[in-house]
């Protein structure tokens, strides 16, 4: 019975994130917001829901309000893992992007929840078939990975400063998932190589089966043991708010995987996950916070991976070359 | 009599190139050399001679050498139009990279010749069918442009110095050409735009036909009347000298366009010169100066417009997502 075994496989799929919950304020060219839902782990959800049911793992302090669990829970997102601290105060963080929107500058972090934060997984968040560990300290990061030992996909994301205060550590969790994603500098910074490409091939060998290099507006580059792909961003003349835009680049890529169960993630399979990534990471980006995302088809997610496909495929036009 | 026809295209058929010639001694993490054959108009010749007949224009000085010659004049370039200044020196630049190549620094910038160049076009040079202009003084690029009224593709390149100091004949001049290539930083400053893809969308209504966004190691982007596409760059681990990376790309660019004669050039014209053009630049920057590119072979260039082919291309894999 092929049916009865693929809603079996069905019923066992899921896809954890840990991460942080946040709210963010947020000054940039477009437009300022004093207090939005933000956090790595809001960011992949929004993005991963659309492939998958996903399952949320962070903390948030007794400020967050109704509205913020609805977005959170947006296409059925599962926030019961979600720790609620009695008498803390979520994660909050306050930026600035210049004009250009290539550099930012931090005005204000509060940890908050955040600073004493050790994720608890439910049974069902363990049982996972893949796993996102975004941007928190590698000690963290491993334990989850160690919780969720049957899954068959596990990514991660992480910073420079914890590749300046916790290399060893750092190193350590990476060898043990099967894909990096990072900045291409924090690449070169923890590979300690003189550019990305270098940097990636090193950390190919630590263990990792992918590595992917995200360069911002400039897009995307992956590193497989079989090959490699890059895909530039989509062309948006009008950024409003590029926070958030690498997580839900995650959500999108690592969630294109959690769409396939029992598919073994080859590098096609990792080549698709960059077309989705780069897609969802094109829409957040048009908004401030969430508001792109909550609202976003399947429609529109469609067209733009036609769009992206249209500027940069082309067929191999050899020309009869001199000399 | 379609052969006689097509060999009559094929004899009007030239491209002829305005720019520097120069001797420059550069210092890399790789190395270092003290007096190498260099400038935009040298870079470009050996790239577009792959392609076609080139003519170059630009002034030398009495310590132009005889190996120097050889070099320019490889497959077949004609240099009758290289100016000698008797009594003059070849222009001279020092430069060093540092680690990661992402900066350099110029030490030492001799004009010499290239002070007071005034280009004077042969009757031979200005019948070209294809022409660029590398970065010179705007003035003198429009001056060129007007000598070869019958081009049916000029392009050009120009540098922040010249939008600082000659906007306003530049922006006439980039009024006069069907591309312009620049690096995406300049874009923004040219057309006071926040970022590339706004500036290169400013600059088509200004006249050209065709944009080209230079990224350095994370590639190019094209923008045209009829669309967008982005191409990354071929993923090197090891880059020597990144000097004349540019007008490399502009050879293979132009070039291409040069090797179809009386082919409209649209946008997919424009898309396969962008292929070449990353493909040649990747070789450049293997080795100092011109030393790859002197010995690269029409065999190991079309091996790696494949390689760029597989590298970025990617079937559209619709998946069936949820909300």
């Amino acid at each position: 019975m092929p049916c009865a075994a693929a809603a079996t496989l069905r019923d066992r799929m899921s896809l954890t994130v840990v991460g942080s919950i946040a709210y963010d304020a947020v000054k940039a060219p477009a437009g300022e917001r004093e207090r939005m839902l933000g956090g790595a782990a809001t960011h992949f959800a929004l993005a991963a829901s659309f492939f998958d049911e996903v399952r949320v793992i962070g903390p948030v302090g007794d400020d967050f309000d109704e509205q913020s669990w609805q977005v959170l829970g947006t296409r059925g997102t599962i926030t019961d893992d979600v720790e609620r601290v009695a008498g803390g105060k979520t994660f909050f963080w306050r930026g600035e992007y210049h004009a250009g929107l290539n550099s930012r500058q931090t005005h204000e972090t509060e940890l908050n929840v955040f600073e004493t934060f050790e994720p608890k997984l439910s049974p069902a968040a363990a049982e996972c078939d893949v796993l996102f560990l975004a941007n928190i300290q590698p000690d963290l990061q491993r334990a989850v990975r160690e919780q969720c030992s049957a899954a068959r996909f596990v990514a991660m994301d992480s910073m420079d400063l914890w590749i300046n205060i916790a290399r060893d550590s750092l190193v350590q969790t990476i060898r043990g998932v099967d894909c990096l994603l990072l900045n291409d500098e924090e690449l070169e910074t923890l590979a300690e190589k003189p550019n990305f490409v270098s940097a990636a091939r090193e950390i190919l060998t630590w263990g990792p089966s992918a590595v992917v290099a995200k360069q911002g507006k400039y897009g995307a580059a992956l590193f497989t043991k079989d090959g490699y792909f890059a895909l530039p961003a989509y062309p948006l003349e009008h950024v409003v708010d590029p926070t958030g835009a690498g997580d839900t680049f995650a959500g999108g890529f690592v969630g294109s995987i959690a769409a396939h169960p029992g598919e073994s993630v080859d590098h096609d399979a990792l080549v698709r996950a960059m077309v989705y990534g780069t897609a969802l990471a094109s829409f957040n980006v048009e908004a401030f916070g969430t508001e792109r995302m909550t609202d976003l088809t399947a429609g529109e997610i469609a067209g733009r991976v036609g769009e992206l496909q249209r500027m940069t495929t082309f067929e191999h036009a050899a020309i009869a070359l001199r000399g």
